[in-house]
Formats: C-alpha cells, structure tokens, sequence
C-alpha cells in the first residue's frame, strides 16, 4: 500500500478514554491476514446472559459473514457467554462458497477456544473483496487471542480493524439510571465505500446495562436510522457493513424500551462514531452537515439531503472552498423528491444566500467565501412544503480521494 | 477561468464535415453574456413547414427556457418559420421570476427579429446557475446575428454553446429514402453534470427530412432512452437539459413512424453525438461501456449499469487501471436491484474476470491489468436471473475532475 497516509485534519486530537464495561474483554494480535507489521484480528468475550443486536449492509453482494451474523441474531441462547471475532485485511466477499466455509471455520474455532456454543460466535471481515480469507492464519492465533483478554484493550482492539482509517475510532458515555451508573463503549472503523473497498464500516459497541435482546435490537434499529444511515463519504456501499451492539447486563441494571436517558446516551456514542467515519472520509479535509427542513416528508428530506451530500459537484465545491449553491440547487432538483424551485432557501452557516427562488438581496459572497474557509460547515435547506426533516453528515470531494482511491491495490 | 484545459485525449481527432440541411441556417456572435473574446450566442432560423420534438431535463428545479421549451413543444403552428436561441456563460437558472422574464425578453425579440410568432422561439441557456442573465446583451446582437445567418454555419455554433467543454461536438449522416437523399446534422455541448435525466447537455439536432411533429416525438423520446439517457459522468442532473431535433422537410422525403433507415440514421447521430459528451467528460481519460446481461428486466439491468458508472470507486479504479472487480461486485450490489452473488459473472473486454460468485479459475490478473491500461474499455456482467440487458456509458474519475470542479466559479 505504499507510505501510510497522514492522519486525517478532522481527527479528534487523540483517542477517547473509555469506560470499562463490566462483562467483555478484549485482545488483538498481528496474524498477517494481509498487512505485517500490524494487528489485524481482533476478539472480544462476552459474559453469559448478554444481548446482542445487529444491522447489517442492505447489498445484495453481502458478505459470508454478514450472512452468518444475520442468521444468528435474536437466535441463539443469551443464558450462554458470546464473542466477537473481526479481521482487516481481506473481506472474505465475493469468494463463494469458499467464503461461507472460511466464515464457518473462523467462527467454529473460536466457539472450541472459549467454549462457546457457535450459534453465539458473531464475525466480520474487512479488507480486500474477492480473494480467498487465509483462515488458518487467523485460527492459529486463537489461543494466543483467548490468553491475553483483558477488559482494558478496547483502544487495541479499535486499531486491529483499520483499514485505509487514518486513526482508530472510540466514543463512550454514562448515564444514570435508577441512581445507578450504566456505561456503554464503542469502536469503529470505515473511511470509505461508507457506502471502502474498504471503508467498509464496521462497528462495535459494548454495554453493561442488561436489555431484553428484541428491545436492545428496537433501540438499535431506530437509532441507526438517525446516525450510521445518515453518514455518506462517496455514496459507495459496502458489502460486509456491520453494526453490532451487546448489553452484557453486568451493571444489574434493566434497561426497557422506554429509557429515554438510555437511548440518549446510546444516540450519542452512535452519532459520535458515525461522526468520526465521516472525519477519516477518504481525502476529507471539510466536515459538513447538510440540514433540511421543510420538505414534504421525513424521507423526502433525507433523499434531498443525501443528494446534496453525495453530489461531486457540490463535494468539489466545498473542497474548493467555493459557496457555489447553484449546485445545491442542482442537487435538490435531481433527487426525484418533491420540490418547488420557488420557494427553496439555502444558507451556508447563517448566512442566508437564496430565498424565494433566487439569490437573497443581502446576500454577501466575500462573506460566504470567508465562511467556506471553516473545516467544520453547514449547508441549511427550506424547501417551504411541509414539515420534513432530515440531516446527514458528509465531507468534501478532493485530490486525495483519487489519489487513494486510484491505486489502493497497488 | 483561467487557463483553458487541454482538449480531451478521448476527443475526435478533428470536427466532422457535416452536411448541409437545407431549410436551417445558423449564426453566432460574441455578446459578452459573461466570457470575453469568444463567441457565446448561437442562432438558428428554421423554414416553415419544421416540426420541432423536445427532451428536456426532469430536474424539480429546472430553468426558466427549459419550462419555455416544454411548454411550446408540439403547440405552435408548424407551417410556421421558427428559430432556437442559445446562450452560454450563464444558465439563467434559479433567478426567480427574474429568470422568466429573462426568457421571455429573449425569445420576443427573436421573434421580432425574425417576425416568427413567439410560440415558434425556442431557447436554451447554459453556465453559471443563480446570476440574472443579462439579455440585454444577447438581445442588442439580434440584428447583427440575422444578417450573418448562413447554411454552413453549423461548426461556430457548437463553438458558442461550450462551456467547460474542451471541443466543439458535431456529428451528421445521410439515408437514402425512396431514391431520395435525407441528411441530419447535430451538435451538443456538455462535459459536466452529465448524468441520464439528462446532463447541463444541449443537443439541437437538423435534418431535412419531412415529419409530423407527433411522429418526430414519438421517434426522439425512445431513441434518447438508448443515447443521451444512457451516459453519465458523474450523476449529477442539470437543471437545463435540452435536446431539441428539427425537420424542415426541406428535402420532401416524407417520413413515417415506421421507417427503420431514418431511425437508424437519427440513432447513429444521437449516440454519436452522446459519446461525444462523454469523450469530453471533465477531467476523463478512459471512454468506458457498461454491459449488463441476464437481468431480471431491462429497468433492473440499467440500474445495475448506471450504479457501476456512477460508483466513485469504480471509476477511480478505471482512472488508477486497476482491474478491480471486487468494486465492481460492490456496486452490483448496491444497486436496489436484482443480484443473486454466486450467479454473477464479470467481464473486462474478453476477460473473464469473476464467475459463479467468485474469481475465475483462469483469471490473469496481469492481463486483465495490462488490458485496462487501454483508453476505451468494456466492463460486462452477466447477473444470470433473466434477460433483461443495458448499455451505458462512461468515463473515469480523476484528477482532473477535481481541479475543474474545485474552482469553476473563479
């Protein structure tokens, strides 16, 4: 892969201290899947008793181990201990039924190594599609993995699942519940094909709150609508996304589906996450919000906003540093969702820029070039129909992307 | 704008001989709209007795001459003179009632100019969205431009309409009818935004051919499903889309619905003209066709083809000369249409690349890598479900679409 490439410009300034949870533990290890000189497997135990919900990319190429993991959700036994298995380097997709045995053999293993029923053994694969998964190089490493679990590796584990990431990914929280304190932690990884031949995205996140499994997986579902599903680097998808969420229950706490201080602090981690996957978008140099309001319908505002996100023509606007909102308008008008060209308002940041279907009066471009300076911004759209609301989260389109784009294999 | 970017390497070696229709001439002329020392407006006055057929960009937002255009397309009296007006360096979209105005002002002037009935004055404009256009500056030229009309004038106006385009597009031909001799001549603009919906592409299209306008219709809305629909650069729609097909009938052929020479003829035009435009694709170095086969229906195969064209990843990895499939099985899948993994199969021109859901046995990755090294390439997938088949084309994502688009505006 040539000279690693420097850290993103939108990273946070270092990885987040997190909070043990109670009732997972974690190791990782260099197996030489694809890359050396670097960890590239990551495992993490869970207790007995713990809940585990899913999301899952929607393509219709899906990985072997998204299949698997899809199968086994809300299906096996929470009375029994679980575990997490995840290798970067190759993707095990688009290997056919070669693929789906690697996947078998990978989760088998680790079920014999910590005695688990395989029903409870959940795996991801990151990394390269359409080349055989060296399992065995990741087998031979389970005991290894299994003796070094501690409950404090979650930051190595965060870095055992980059792939072109630039920094390894955490958030976490606390929130009272009950007078008691109920913790959650996460990692990610993804910097493209969010939607990467690798940028896969890939998320893990641990709690010690106990939640019944169909609850847990409501929360999730929900929340995922709102945070990983409102996030776009290139529009690409991948086919191995997983989100994974696990309550071990340790904390004693029960947690149902009416838990707003909960949801809230799980939203946040989620958020937080899908926030720092837009940071390390593949040549990012602008983090932006894109913001609509006004449209028909919720989901018409969501389609309006990803257009806009996703169109390279506003995308190399705001890498140019340009408040070009003719795009937007252009973006807006080829979504398919309803609008009407007259009664459309765009502000970057709050300056107001069209209104009523043309520029505003007091509309200053030197002002909005000095805004499009900022490395954080927001685009604001009114389409004036209705009470339709939506934002997602994006970043420029710039040289950088070709260039890590253009000879990733190489 | 700076320096102007070099000419295409996809581009033809030279414009086309064209052939004169007779019952069209054209005039262009440097007004200023918003570039010095080219010329930016384009006339063409058309006999009467020409029937005139529209496509037109469905963007929600689209221009106030597109609206024009819709709205006077097989309305006005037909044995009437007509004329089309074109103007470059400014869109005149997104300018409020300003916009409509700015139209109006125009095509009334045409029309005095030429005493035509304004319900016969189609224009287009194209460039910068969001600025009022200043008409006063195309219409002070009218004069100047309907006594420099010529026959043979058809080159400098697909000089006038370019913008970002990198050379003039012209393509022409002639069938024998009944003994008789039926010529068309057409030219197109457009680099950029191009997307199916269609791209800021304009196309204005002659022949001499006689036609009822209900039948010319008929004929160019199907045939622009399999040409102009069927290219994109990079997904994004213009808020001006127009192609426009005029017969004068100047050469007393008539011709029906059912004449499967002139179809030929008016497709090779279309198609040729089509390819232009992606030839011409900002920044492109790799003129490429997306072949989809075995389909469950020719909608879902399109949709497989334009998600592969438009996927950034694939076309950084055209742009990097990478074959790499494992992209290409991605945007199959992400798609929303139809795809069984293990049924696909994936060509890179003779190259059989990936099959049964994984890489073929005899696969040579160097080949296929030296193979991608040309500058017109074919990528094929066969989805094994059924018979419905697509073919669109494209070209790579580079460099030097970014530089292009970072500072259009400057």
């Amino acid at each position: 892969m040539g000279e690693a490439p420097p850290v993103s410009p939108l990273a946070p300034k270092s990885f987040p201290r997190l909070p043990v949870i109670d009732g997972v533990r974690f190791a990782s290890i260099a197996a030489g899947v694809r890359y050396g000189g670097r960890t590239d497997v990551m495992l993490a135990q869970l207790a007995p008793g713990t809940a585990i919900a899913g999301v899952f990319t929607k393509s219709a190429t899906r990985s072997a181990a998204v299949l698997d993991c899809q199968a086994k959700i809300g299906a096996g036994n929470s009375s029994e201990a679980a575990a997490i298995i995840v290798n970067s380097g190759n993707a095990n997709a688009f290997t056919g039924k070669n693929g789906t045995q690697a996947t078998y053999a990978v989760t088998k293993a680790v079920a014999q190594t910590l005695d688990l029923p395989e029903s409870r053994v959940f795996s991801s694969s990151t990394g390269v599609i359409g080349e055989p998964l060296p399992h065995d190089r990741i087998t031979a490493k389970l005991d290894a993995l299994a003796k070094s679990l501690s409950a404090e590796a979650i930051e190595d584990a965060a870095n055992a699942i980059r792939t072109t990431d630039t920094f390894a990914k955490g958030a976490g929280g606390s929130v009272e519940i009950d007078g008691q304190t109920v913790r959650i932690a996460g990692i990610a990884k993804g910097s493209g094909m969010i939607a990467p031949d690798m940028a896969t995205m890939l998320v893990y996140i641990f709690t010690d709150a106990r939640i019944d499994q169909p609850v847990l997986q409501s929360m999730v579902s929900a929340l995922n609508k709102k945070t990983f599903n409102c996030i776009t680097v290139d529009s690409d998808t991948s086919t191995s996304d997983t989100l994974l969420v696990a309550a071990t229950g340790a904390s004693g706490v029960q947690v149902s589906e009416t838990s707003i201080p909960f949801m809230e602090a799980l939203r946040n981690v989620m958020l937080d996450l899908a926030h720092q996957v837009v940071r390390d978008g593949e040549g990012a140099t602008k983090f932006v919000e894109i913001s609509v309001t006004g449209a028909a319908s919720d989901d018409e505002a969501r389609i309006h906003a990803l257009s806009i996100a996703n169109s390279p023509l506003v995308k190399t606007a705001l890498a140019g540093e340009d408040p070009n909102w003719g795009r937007v308008v252009m973006a807006i008008g080829k979504s398919g969702a309803r609008a009407d060209r007259d009664a459309i308002s765009i502000w970057f940041g709050d300056i107001l820029v069209a209104h009523e279907g043309w520029v505003d009066p007091g509309y200053d471009e030197e002002k909005a070039a000095e805004y499009m300076k900022n490395q954080e911004l927001t685009i604001s759209v009114d389409l004036g129909l209705g009470g339709g609301t939506a934002h997602v989260w994006t970043c420029d389109l710039t040289h950088g992307y070709i260039s890590i784009n253009a000879d990733y294999r190489s």
